[in-house]
């Protein structure tokens, strides 16, 4: 997998980061020296994705275990509190609580001090090997749904740097070019944070694949004078009636799609399901802050003091996804049934 | 009219404009000195709005007839090459067509060298004049569509700034809050130049009209939240069946609002209107340089050479339009007969 460049390394219970902000100026690595600078380093964005950002919280908290003092009974009690800070950083994703359910429950189960950090370690790194071929097993999936020359649209970044590899919904694009199958990717640019400009292009024009980048009032116009024939993206949450949040943006797609009649598909992993959620009316929508719309680069894209809404993901209803792709298959028709037929025995 | 910013000036036969790229940071007007810089001040959008830019290609052939030399023949010929000139900046936009079309017949049926830059003068002063109370007249006839309390969608900016005064689609705005009318705008940003960002928000706020901004990607997910009631855009030309040419995001627009059930307006004067092209299949696209969309204040907001699909407007079919607002008043299901039934006689 060393195509791919590393978003998360841990390596000598330290945590690294490629800060996602800094793209695509520049390729910089942040060490992760304590739990506020990695709170602050999911909050600001530098490391993002919803399976990254679970899979950076588990190293973290790996990390934080191998510098813990007191008792057994201290170093729980403590860990719990870092897995909580951890869990409050943002709202909507849900594959960060899912990891750290399961480390949770290493943290409440360990017997002696020594083994603590080390089952957690062991767990975290399994996690994150097993993302790799989750992404991978994703892509090979989606790949089945696609054509020799099929023009897919995306937005934001569901990409090879927000999973370990691979990514989800530009899995099947790094599996067709391992294959030699030419498809174009149309990256909608993702206002504010430019996730899609930034990031999805610079990825895979890093990786050969053929991308064309525009912005997200073009989409209508593209997807009717390019013939785009499918809209793939990732998904922060889906609920048990496959209501899916994602990046702000993905609600209007999945209309267009319908619109012109092309599939919309959704590319994640099981890690993305809450299945204490019935439906997407109970998943909280995080709200940024304004002067990420106001400003870039420092300069100011609109009057002071305007009033804006700066809403960070949205919710697409259920019966607007074509199909949802994960690990174990293609969900076709995503609804309680279907999921659960489909993927409810592995799910805790 | 003095609540509204002058974009466009013409003082002692010569053109001054307001300099909508380096709005809101800052009020800079330009004085137009010759033909190369009208051209160019169109091109760069520092002069924008089709009803704008065709007020102020008036004003510049007119500056132009004030500095010609030599014989009659020899004037209408410059002249006439000066109007051909000022016509080949920008393909999609009509009204700038439509107002050198009527000074062209002034410039043919000129009799001496000293009557033409008067006439056309008068002409051009005339339109100016015109171009206002069309304004408002759209805006009378546009809010009467709406209700106290509505809260009103619009992408780029069809303001004061965009025609001499009021606006098309921001004219019920205007008209609303000089009648104490509660409604509440949403402004898209409207990428890749942030119309709605930089001037629909700076021209309202400055005017006391409550108005949010969004990214162009919130539109779905703000219809649904917000509830809004209606959209409504200006545009650059529509054709005799309807179909319309405005800035690209519309026509995701019209297609949104179609799936929420909400009206979608277009609010245009009658130099809008192309009756020389029978649907929007006939109009040109103008495709911008890319850098509009990877370099934001000279800072990249996407890596170095990567493909960029730019276009400046797109096509909104007229089954998608609930209804067109023109002075004359409102063009229910826009279509061939509506529309020649409601304007036919007043067109050339």
């Amino acid at each position: 997998m060393s195509q791919f460049v590393q978003s998360i390394i841990y390596e000598n219970r330290t945590v690294t980061i490629l800060d996602q902000t800094r793209l695509p100026e520049e390729e910089h690595y942040e060490i992760i020296h304590d739990l506020a600078q990695a709170i602050d380093a999911i909050k600001q964005l530098r490391v993002r994705g919803a399976p990254a950002i679970s899979l950076f919280g588990g190293f973290v908290l790996v990390q934080e275990a191998f510098r813990t003092t007191g008792t057994l009974a201290e170093a729980k009690q403590e860990l719990l509190e870092v897995s909580a800070q951890l869990l409050a950083t943002r709202p909507t994703a849900v594959n960060l609580r899912n990891v750290l359910d399961e480390l949770n429950q290493l943290i409440v189960s360990a017997t002696t001090l020594k083994e603590l950090p080390v089952r957690l370690e062991q767990k975290a790194l399994e996690l994150y090997q097993t993302d790799a071929k989750t992404s991978r097993q994703i892509g090979v999936h989606a790949l089945e749904l696609f054509e020799s020359g099929d023009r897919v649209l995306t937005i934001c970044n569901a990409g090879s740097i927000a999973t370990a590899a691979y990514g989800t919904a530009l899995a099947p694009f790094y599996l067709a070019k391992e294959q030699g199958i030419p498809l174009s990717v149309y990256a909608s640019e993702t206002r504010p944070l430019l996730q899609g400009a930034r990031l999805t292009t610079w990825e895979l024009q890093r990786a050969g694949i053929d991308v064309t980048l525009i912005t997200d009032n073009m989409v209508a116009h593209t997807i009717k004078e390019k013939q785009i024939t499918a809209i793939i993206v990732g998904a922060d949450r889906i609920t048990r009636n496959g209501d899916t949040a994602n990046k702000i943006g993905t609600f209007q797609l999945a209309l267009l799609a319908r619109a012109f009649g092309i599939p919309f598909y959704v590319a994640a992993p099981l890690s993305t399901f809450d299945f204490t959620s019935l439906s997407g009316d109970e998943i909280e929508i995080e709200e940024r802050d304004a002067r990420e719309v106001t400003q870039l680069a420092g300069k100011a894209t609109a009057p002071a003091g305007v009033p804006v809404f700066n809403p960070a993901f949205d919710v697409t209803p259920h019966d607007l996804i074509t199909a949802i792709i994960t690990e174990l298959g293609v969900i076709e028709h995503p609804d309680v049934e279907t999921i659960k037929r489909t993927i409810g025995q592995h799910t805790h």
